[in-house]
């Protein structure tokens, strides 16, 4: 794989990101790449001065994308970029960074090296979704961490009813369901006590908010299944229920919408500099294992 | 303890509850009590034949409180009467009916037993809580199952840091943060993974929902303490954020706002029947500890 | 797939299982199958009337192996036919019977639909697993639920450090480390907080037992890795450490030795008749997301 | 409060003690104290200049004992003194420390601050348990942390009958049942799962290890109560169960007999130099509620 034209796309609302994205463009334009910017990028850093690209535009001619932000620009960068299977490389703006894994200190040596050819494509699944009234579509989406159906307030109770490919798994009262990616299940659903999944996995991973029963525990599904979602009750739930495709929300659920939840047919690229190791990001970043030192004498 | 004048309570948005109610009244007036109807139960179930008395008037006449409803009745009967120190027993009318532990077709033998004196008290501690922003309050009420606070929707961040009596406990983010008495530990504290407290416990219990740490473990702390929550952050969070106690709930909040918390002066008194065990209503309410059967031959 | 011949294996310490096991091969005899009965069941039952088969005869044999008993005479089983990939069906005797789904006084019938073609095939992956010491391998074994590493009492303190291809996961302090199957995901592991995995799934479950820090939390990972766990202290243990495949177990671990545990070669293949369901079980069996009942009005 | 005669234990099995011993005795003569060290910690590290004294004559005569070593050196002083209300003072030589929580480094400055009257006491409970077998008293002990319950190899299954004051809390089928004090709370207790307790509570904590259900959860009862836990099964559990008092342990139960667990009718005093914060120690040591950081700009 050449990366001989490279997008840059920055989560434009934060200030001061127009200085390193210059040097960004020039470590690429100097190991020889084609740089395209993406639109609202240039417009709100003014860094025009390279070629200006709308994401189809990238998605048609990008061997690579170079993402500058948070986890959530990952997110929607990852969504309009799926179709045209252009790989994604993060590249962490003063956020905690789980997936844009690269400190934005390090990113340009961490580039040189990845278009040198020191890097590893690791493919992780989208789930895409739909809400049904009946026959039909009120709403759909696409998301890389996960598919949440919740009540928008405190109060009254929620009711799904949960199938996979037509056999009942569970009927939940909860504040809310979650339906999880691997990638996802280090975000929303480990807060919510599930557990973590490798990202090579091709599953799916459900984790109830605040479940109404003691007897709940996540569970992990193949990616081939397709869930079949029902609310069957919001008794007294005034706000009504939300669905949310990663940050994507539609907020007019009723009782008897069923949100139909599938792996998405394109799957999403992520390219780390060769040495990046998973575990060794959920030990730094999540504090996942960190053990109490046996000693405090040199505190 | 007599139980001369009793009053009674009901869930009146409920159809069906003048027959009950009537049949309650004849009970305890058989028994010689003095019978009081609430008055808006009296006004929506027209059970109007016996002495309607408002909320202050049971407050200063009733020495019980015949609750019919569910939990939530309870609860707010037991918010409007702790003051005037009125003792309550509660009748399940067709819900869970955890508090409310008696069924309804047994209510007439147990409130006959109660009334001869086969009968045990438990007090209950209540919070009571306020938000200030700067000097000035907000917000101000009670709660006999927990104060919640928490972000009204998804997307964003909430952040509070916690002391307790001046001392830090921790800071958190997270989507709510629950601060329950003994009685709310099986409600929704006990949705997100709190441990149970047994109601005779002079504790508070704080219970994060869904923390962004995986260290995070529920805390139980005297409840002689003054709990102090200021919420240090709201950033990306649209809708802002909420209090809840009870079912009562404030949805101003702003970052900067404090949330004190602390025992409320008053208690609450539960009757129930002799041979009322908290174990079995656990076991039998919420299938606490119940184990799978050994085998399946007689199924 | 056609059932020709098959094998009857029983947990022959139970009594009373001859009469159960005469009526299964009279039905099999019945719908034309030629019957082997594992020669210590023969033995122990006393029902010799049918070619008695060794286990390794089952294996050259058998289309067919019907394990009569609880779900550790099929792991044993299941051990014992996995390279001979003789598929499986269970009958629950007196047990819990999770996997040993069908109910004693339905197997014939059972046995019968079996037999006619309307049953589903399940794969699942098995375990392998040694200790070695230097070069030198101490122990071996093969796990259909879970290899279990843990101390053998209580006090001192266990460190284990794990690596999956050579990279490091975590180090850990704990009673033990539970290395599971998507089969095992539903027994030891789950007493231990782990998640359900559904069993079609490629997958590897590490769940630690009581570990000694706050920030652990249950890993799933590609069954394609090689997992290398380091005993890398042993301090104050008096009784050592032990390795269990399933139930056999070795006792003589010591520090720095390493055990190293991959997907075995051989799968093993479950017959259910048509309908089994999954879900069902888990709801059924471990009481999975069993939900309050909203009134006790009935009781 | 004054510490005329201070008594100094050392966990003597450490190589080393000797100096930073004869530094604190030092420093308690200094401030004009009485220093005795106790007959083991004295042979052992041949600190012999000092009044050596016997636990039963430190009981009779110290003000204050200084414990030098980890939490066990701490829980096997606790159980020596708690009939003779000597207060404890904690300092952590080489281990994790939670309850010896000075570091050795700043152990004089701290000592000297305490003498001169800087301090705070804690009061904590103790338990006091017996193993009973029909009338006969079988074992019994004293325990600061916990009172443990378990099984002592794998395999087999045991199963638990819990009560208190005779009312029936629950059958289980688990490892192990951790009966804790607040002291307890941060020690095994936690490791299986249950929440912090504050050590000011007068409460005790039960907390299943590994239970053989789904819909357990840890709970808390008042100190007032007597625990009667009968084993009631013991099946195929080849060696035996076994009941611990902190580190004590006892390795003769059979199905059968019960284990009495109350509160001890002694407390012990724990002195803390001024400024002490538990909530602080949680965080620093079991890092509770450790946060991720936002950016890792810094790395």
């Amino acid at each position: 794989m050449h990366f001989n034209t490279v997008a840059l796309v920055g989560r434009y609302q934060d200030s001061g990101l127009d200085a390193p994205l210059r040097e960004l463009a020039a470590t690429l334009e100097k190991a020889g790449c084609r740089v395209l910017v993406e639109t609202d990028t240039a417009i709100n850093t003014g860094v025009t001065e390279y070629t200006v690209a709308s994401y189809a535009e990238i998605g048609g001619q990008a061997d690579l994308a170079v993402i500058m932000g948070g986890d959530g620009t990952m997110l929607g960068a990852a969504r309009m970029l799926a179709r045209a299977h252009v790989p994604l490389i993060g590249i962490n703006h003063g956020r905690l960074g789980f997936i844009t894994d690269i400190p934005l200190q390090s990113a340009a040596a961490a580039l040189t090296r990845v278009i040198e050819g020191n890097f590893n494509i690791e493919e992780r699944i989208l789930l895409e979704g739909r809400v049904m009234r009946g026959d039909q579509v009120m709403f759909s989406g696409v998301a890389l961490n996960d598919v949440v159906i919740n009540r928008a307030g405190r109060g009254g109770m929620i009711e799904l009813g949960v199938e996979l490919d037509g056999n009942l798994m569970y009927n939940q009262r909860a504040d809310g369901l979650i339906i999880s990616t691997p990638t996802g299940s280090t975000a929303y659903a480990l807060s919510a006590n599930g557990p973590i999944l490798h990202p090579q996995l091709r599953t799916m991973l459900l984790v109830p908010v605040a479940p109404q029963t003691l007897s709940n525990r996540p569970i992990v599904i193949p990616d081939s299944g397709v869930l079949s979602i029902t609310i069957t009750s919001l008794s007294r739930v005034e706000s009504g229920a939300s669905v949310h495709f990663d940050m994507q929300t539609w907020s007019e659920c009723q009782a008897g919408d069923r949100i139909e939840v599938r792996r998405a047919q394109d799957t999403i690229r992520f390219v780390h500099p060769s040495g990046y190791s998973f575990f060794s990001t959920l030990r730094r970043k999540l504090l996942w294992n960190q053990m109490p030192t046996l000693s405090d004498e040199t505190e």
